[in-house]
Formats: C-alpha cells, structure tokens, sequence
C-alpha cells in the first residue's frame, strides 16, 4: 500500500470484490434498475411480524446469497462489516447475529457500505484477513416510522425528500479470486455545511461529497474522464447537482459520466419518489446488483463508487442543529 | 502480523498507545475513581442547552484533550473511529464534526471503545496510518431518555439494571512513541444467549464476553494468570458473577485477578446504581482514567480489555426479541 496525498490509499495488492449479491423491496421492483437484483420482493414485511425483523431478514439473506455466489466457505470469510439505518443498527446485529464470523458494527448512515469496503480492504492489505464480507440495508417503512411519520398518517412529502430503499447490498471481498479490485481508497473527513433542513438530504451531504470527490482527483493525480463512471450514493436529484456545480467551481467537470444511485434506482416520473432514493440499501444494492453487473459485462472498466451518509438523527433535528455529511470513496477498476 | 488461531490476531509492531484522556460527570465524580480522570464535571449539561449536545461536547474535549497529551499534531492524526450510544451515533458525529480527520463512525454499543482500538490498530500495522484516534461517550440522561422513560418520571429501576455512565474516553495510538502497547487483538462474534430483559443486560452480555475470552485464551495459549488484570467493560455485577463462572465451566479460574470496569467506577453501597455503571463511556472513561494511570505507574504490566456491547435498541425488545452481545478484547502490555 502506498499513501496518495492527504488521505488516499493505492493498495499494491488490489482487494477482489470476487461475489456481491442484492435483495431489493417491491418499490424497488417497479424502478428501472429491477432486472438487476438478485431479488425482488412483492412483500415489505417478508412474511415477518415487523418492518424491523423483514429488514433484518434482508440482509441475513443478502449476506447469505453472497457468500453462497462466492464458493468460499462461510468458516473461510474471516470478518465482517455492517450496519444500518436503524437506531442502534439492528438490522445487521439481529439479521446477522447467527452468521458466527467476528464482526464490526459500523455506522456512516448512507455512507455505510463503502465504509465497510474501505476497512474490509485494509484488514485485507494489511494481511488480518484474506475474505470479508460487507454489507449494508434499510427499509422505506421502519426508516419513516423510525425518522420522521408513522406510515399510516400518510403525511406530505416536500419535493426535496428522499424515498428510502427498501434493500440490502453484500458484498464479497478477497485477497485471491476474481472480480472488479478496489485500487484506492478515499476515505472521508465529516463536513458540515450548515443546511438544517432534513428533508433535504441530498443538499446536506454535497459539501461532504465534494470535499472527498476533489480530495480524491488532487490525492491520485486523476482527473473526472479516467472514470468509465462516477456513481454518488444517496445525493438524489438536489445533491447531485449541487455536487456537479461544486465539482465545476474547482475546475472539474463531472456531468458526463457522474450519476447518482438515488436518481437511478427509481423513475422519477412514474413513482412520485420527488427527489431520488436514499438509504444503506441503496448504493449497496444498485452496487451490488447493477454496477457490478456492468464489470460482469465488461461495460465499465473503471469506477468511481462515492457513498455519502448524513450524520443526524431526529433528535439533533428537533433540537435546531445543522446534519453533519461525509462520504467515502473507492476506485474499482476491471 | 501473525493469525493465532482462529480469530486472533499477534502484532509484530505492537501499536502503542500514547496518550489517552477522560472526562466524566457529577456521578463518576463521588465514585472511588474520581482521581483518575483528567476532568470530571458537577454539571451534567456542561453549560449546553440539552443532554445530547452535551455528550456531543464530552467527546469533543476528550479528543482534543488526549491528542493535545500526545504531543502529536493534530494535521498528523490519520484516522480517527468513534462511535456512542445515541441513535445514529450523533454524540460522535456532532463532537467530532470539526476535527478534520478521516473518520469512520463505529457501533458496538459498550464494546465501542475497543472495537475502535482494534480497527486503528489494524490501520497502524498495515501501514494505512502512524497516528489515530479513538473515542467514544455515553451520557446517562440521553441514554435515559432514548433508551428507558423520561427523567422527569422518576421511575424505579430493577435491581439488575445498569448505570450508564456520564463520560467520555479517547486514546491516541501511534506506530512511533512510547506508551503501553497493544498486542495482541481478539475481535469477537455476535453472540445471543437468548436473554429477553432489557434490565439485564450483564447477563444478555456475559455469553459473548465468555466466547471472546475463552477464544483468545484458546487461540494464544494463554491462561488467565498470565494477565496482571482482565477488565471487562461493562457487565456489572450480575455479568461479571455469570462471566466467571462461564470461564471455570470451561476450565479458566478468573476471579483472582478479573474485574469489571461497571463495577468499579460506582461505589455499589453508597451510590444507589444497582448493578453498576454500563455505557460507551464506561470502559471508555475508565481505560483512559484508572488503566491507563496504572500502567503508567508501572503496576500493571500486561493487562487484557474486554469490551462488551448489547447489540438491542428499544424497538427490538418491544418486539419481544432477545439480546445479542459481542465482546472485542485486546491485550496491552507494558
């Protein structure tokens, strides 16, 4: 490994993403992208008693089914990583609770699925595992009641809103095997910009977006065009653009090959989801399932993945603070 | 590095830690340890207008406080890992929102603190980083608040329940310098042994905190005796009892030189904490504050922290669920 700049990493030895796997909820089914999943359910609850317990389950199975697609053995993954959206990360303590590797809880909200890939790398590189999984879930139902309404109120939307994903991403990493590798890590610092408003997340998160997007290009010498692609994970249709403006204000023209996981996990047009998708499962699964699909079929050959989380809860909210943003990011190349 | 066993990790370089701090409330003030702690506070607002913002303060002194201490500067801290007991992590997240490191936003309840240890040490030896911080901060009232009843209610607490702990700690550990030296890490597997009350949670814990202990033993050939001290943190009275004689079950005789960091930071008699202190902050406060000083005094030379966490939140056991613990240790020697 090799330090880049401030604070990127160039790993000598790429890690392998050799297997990733993504279970998905019936919004997520009727969206563009739904040919992608592994799964996708017509039941939010999965046949559970509760939003948290069907969370739960999806990503008990999403872990499963990529361990399974790795044909590594679950007693040869030596760690995991996970978390979650839901007060004290539930999901993956109780969804992974029998899966008897030793594992880290871990919380970068949105952020959290490349976090997981940036730590599982290092453990990798620096020799304290050869395979570890990651993952990362939410859910619409258990995040509104959880964050803002109980479902059955049927409270208004504002335009700027998210729509939580209801899914969950895995992913399989290894220091042998095959796969897509992840060259370099840019892990992120916490930025706040002051916006208040938590119905617009997307705008809250571009500033942590930004600092870690320019930190990356200036740490790698690299420029926006030696990406095939550039995906953010959740910014929506707000954030992105603001991310695409602050990127031109330093002098880096991202509009042609950057998009969002939020804007394209669902069809602005025909599922009223205002301004995109958000969640842990939304740059896991749209990674997990349709990114890696396109390494699969030799469409990309070099990405940027940029997953950015915001740092609140409904408490700081009530209490007048601003959200604190960060987002990390990994280069994975063919 | 070297993997002994199954899930234990020996450090070639050991990772020293070079510096800690710890500040804690009103409560841990009248406690036995009260003179170990660099900052103990008669305000449990700290002068800020909620309880979340004041734990959100706890953790910012602390950092800034134990990196002032290690005489490095702060542009030379890599990396920081934190995390809290409050939802989504806030106490962290806010604390921390101007530190300017890289972070990564951890969850393992009250095995937090050394979770944290055990990734940046990671990141030392593999050569991602020379200096990193680590934190982490509980606050009885918002742990109160969020977790149990309101304050204001005045609500009786079973015999069995635990104090959450007012404090922070933070440790600053670096490839260079001098300071006792972790050595050896054991990160633990989610454990449920199928316990239900959220007012016990040193027994919900002990299970895990058996699996981790009996692993390391296991995994290094090492024997209780080899340790000047096994701290746990925080199993209280009713888990420190169980994790004992989970240990001589299976042929470990701890109780000459084991104790809890739950109930050492209390007085049992005189403070009316029942089965004693609990909290990201306790083990946190008390590793920083008493260990830390011991080592320094040269009487503790080789020591093994254990921390434990209840992996639950207030929803998973009004839904009838059990309780998962994970516990992390690492042994530190002078």
């Amino acid at each position: 490994m090799k330090k880049v700049g401030n604070q990127s990493f160039l790993l000598s030895n790429p890690v392998k993403i050799v297997s990733t796997a993504s279970i998905v909820g019936p919004k997520e089914k009727e969206g563009p992208l739904c040919e992608f999943f592994d799964q996708a359910l017509e039941d939010e609850f999965w046949g559970e008693k509760s939003w948290e317990k069907a969370e739960s389950k999806f990503i008990k199975e999403t872990v499963n089914m990529a361990i399974a697609k790795s044909k590594i053995a679950q007693t040869d993954i030596e760690l995991c990583f996970a978390g979650d959206l839901l007060n004290q990360c539930i999901s993956s303590s109780f969804g992974l609770r029998e899966i008897n590797i030793p594992f880290f809880g871990i919380f970068g909200a949105c952020s959290t699925f490349v976090e997981g890939m940036i730590l599982a790398s290092m453990a990798i590189d620096g020799d304290f595992a050869t395979n570890v999984v990651c993952a990362s879930s939410s859910h619409f139902c258990s995040a509104e009641k959880q964050f803002r309404f109980p479902l059955e109120l049927g409270n208004q939307r504002p335009p700027s809103s998210q729509w939580t994903v209801t899914g969950s991403g895995s992913a399989v990493l290894s220091k042998n095997g095959t796969g897509p590798k992840i060259t370099i890590l840019t892990p992120g610092k916490i930025v706040d910009m002051g916006i208040k408003d938590a119905n617009n997340m997307g705008a809250a998160m571009a500033g942590a977006a930004a600092d870690t997007l320019l930190t990356h290009f200036k740490d790698t010498g690299r420029k926006p065009s030696d990406y095939d692609a550039i995906f953010s994970g959740d910014l929506g249709y707000i954030g992105k653009d603001i991310l695409i403006d602050l990127a031109a204000s330093k002098g880096y023209n991202i509009r042609a090959n950057y998009n969002d996981c939020g804007v394209l996990i669902f069809d602005k047009e025909k599922q009223d989801t205002h301004s995109g998708g958000s969640g842990c499962g939304c740059i896991a699964s749209v990674f997990s399932g349709y990114i890696y699909q396109m390494f699969q079929e030799k469409k990309y050959k070099k990405v940027l993945l940029m997953a950015t989380g915001a740092l609140m809860n409904s408490t700081s909210s009530q209490q007048g603070e601003s959200i604190p943003g960060i987002a990390h990011a990994i280069s994975i190349e063919a």
